[in-house]
């Protein structure tokens, strides 16, 4: 394992915060961005970032600055963990600083609100002169509350160039944060950023009080919805089975650290989206991505009834409990129906 | 839908009153049968099963007997919800007063503990003179304390035979209660088995204060392992994807009605399997089934890490902590060369 790289994150949110920490556990130098001269200088001089992950004490390794040059000057690699609407901008700001040896990684779940792109295609566009094969992606089940406590998570490292996902996985893999590679950078992206919407609706469900019979229905249902736009979009359906499709699906559903889950269940209790959105104080990717799947599914031609249902919910007034009793109550009885796609299955006849 | 068929129900568990209560809520007559003579007086005197479901008041609809050919006479359809090593028992009293029109579903998940046959190769051998072909198994995620409070659940039947799988979701479905069919029968029996090694885990992992990202991943690589034995065994790998798959692993290992979980967790608590199956004083089918794929594991050459560490735990004294450490550091980095057998997949090199 290469030690005392250079490296850089970029942004000093709860996450980026917790990779910059994962990267200092292995003994790495971090230059952690942010447009946010306070928060650099409460890095610089506390060890804290008290807005996210206020309890953390972070390693003297980590070091905070607003400068993109001093950020990504020399770094052997950079992790973007912007949110999803600023992704373009950080991408724009990067390019004259990038070195094209230096490997990008991001970590955003979520699409570009208007062109529906994914991270990876945003960074291309933007990072032009950077070989856009390198860029890797990294998701999976993994809160940050519980990453900055060394308690052990698993993750998977996608690109399309396997020397990027190895060099990516050499640089984060510690004994409390697994790395695994995949090459499938499409399927870990949607299944990032399709399960904020099942978090929406298990949030919901729970805060209708249906219980757990109710919710690994809609997890499960939700999957399978999933890995259909997935798999049209060109990912491998075995991706979906994997941490970053099953495995951040259920820890999103189940967790209490969950934004987009405690969203649902703001919502389910009556209060209005913006209502929400004003109390969260923090991004919830979870209602943008609603929208995306609502139009990525018929661009691709895909049946989403949760997706369908939950843009009713967030953006028609559809009664929450409305919305989950005509999903419960669909006319499909054929399990396979639903699942085999674009599998063969099922009876004979 | 047939109202008002007579039905029956072996035995009077937690699972086979709630059963019986959606067959009566569906219109039809269930008799629940019961081999303990204090419990079939009581269900029929204060319409209450104060060992299991104390809370539900039981409709008129059921009536419970400790006849065999009671219960059986005349019977359109009966739910077998026997613990599976109680299976075969059950099934050799049920032969001489089955009717071969009698539709025959069971739910129990598990293996019988000697032979490591499924309880439809049980049943098949006890029932000689009916054709194994028409026998359903009904899995799937569905907390027995849910159902008898109508809280939305969904299920899946499978059956070779689509007419008996058809039959069956008529008999069951309700608008709380959805039924799915699937032709699947090895993998909804493999699927519902082996989850419960896996809720065992997540107990141990929680008790151990392990996480919400620990407990994702072992969900995650143990639907992969399980996946990878029922296909070995001759299941489709689409089902795992389903609600007797995913659906249900994701309910045992979150909620907190699960006895495999509750048993997990007092393990990790320092207590001895002894110790917990005492104070459990119900079925823990997860310490039995740990055995089976133990043993299945190696009959069919497949690899299982989270089975082999839960039966070291259990048989061999091993501590929970080393268990789910030697887990999680397990040298296999590559995310495809667990998730893709039976499948191709990954980079061209």
């Amino acid at each position: 394992m290469t030690v005392n790289s250079k490296t850089a994150v970029l942004v000093a949110g709860s996450w980026g915060t917790a990779i910059a920490a994962v990267l200092a556990d292995n003994g790495h130098q971090v230059m952690l961005w942010s447009r946010n001269e306070a928060q650099v200088e409460e890095i610089n001089r506390d060890r804290r970032n008290s807005r996210f992950l206020s309890e953390a004490e972070l390693s003297p390794r980590i070091r905070a600055t607003s400068s993109m040059q001093e950020a990504l000057d020399q770094a052997e690699a950079v992790v973007v963990v912007a949110p999803s609407s600023a992704m373009r901008e950080v991408a724009s700001q990067m390019k004259q600083h990038l070195h094209e040896r230096t490997t990008v990684i991001h970590a955003t779940k979520g699409f570009e609100a208007g062109s529906l792109k994914r991270m990876t295609e945003v960074l291309a566009e933007e990072l032009s002169g950077y070989d856009p094969k390198r860029l890797a992606v990294l998701s999976g089940p993994s809160h940050a509350e519980e990453v900055i406590q060394r308690r052990p998570t698993t993750v998977v490292v996608a690109s399309v160039d396997k020397e990027a996902a190895e060099k990516a996985q050499d640089l984060l893999i510690t004994p409390s944060f697994r790395v695994y590679t995949n090459p499938d950078v499409v399927g870990v992206e949607v299944g990032g950023a399709l399960k904020n919407i099942i978090a929406l609706g298990a949030g919901l469900s729970d805060g209708l009080g249906f219980g757990d019979n109710a919710k690994a229905a809609l997890l499960t249902r939700g999957l399978a919805e999933i890995a259909r736009l997935g798999v049209a979009m060109g990912a491998n359906p075995l991706t979906f089975s994997g941490l970053a499709g099953i495995g951040d699906l259920v820890v999103t559903c189940t967790s209490k650290h969950s934004r987009n889950w405690r969203a649902g269940a703001m919502l389910a209790q009556g209060q209005t989206l913006e209502e929400v959105l004003d109390r969260m104080g923090m991004v919830v990717e979870g209602v943008k991505t609603t929208q995306a799947a609502y139009r990525l599914s018929r661009q691709y031609d895909i049946t989403m009834p949760i997706a369908d249902e939950l843009y009713r919910v967030l953006f028609d007034g559809k009664q929450p409990k409305a919305a989950v009793e005509d999903l419960m109550e669909r006319g499909r009885t054929h399990e396979m129906e639903d699942l085999a796609e674009p599998f063969q299955s099922g009876w004979a006849n």
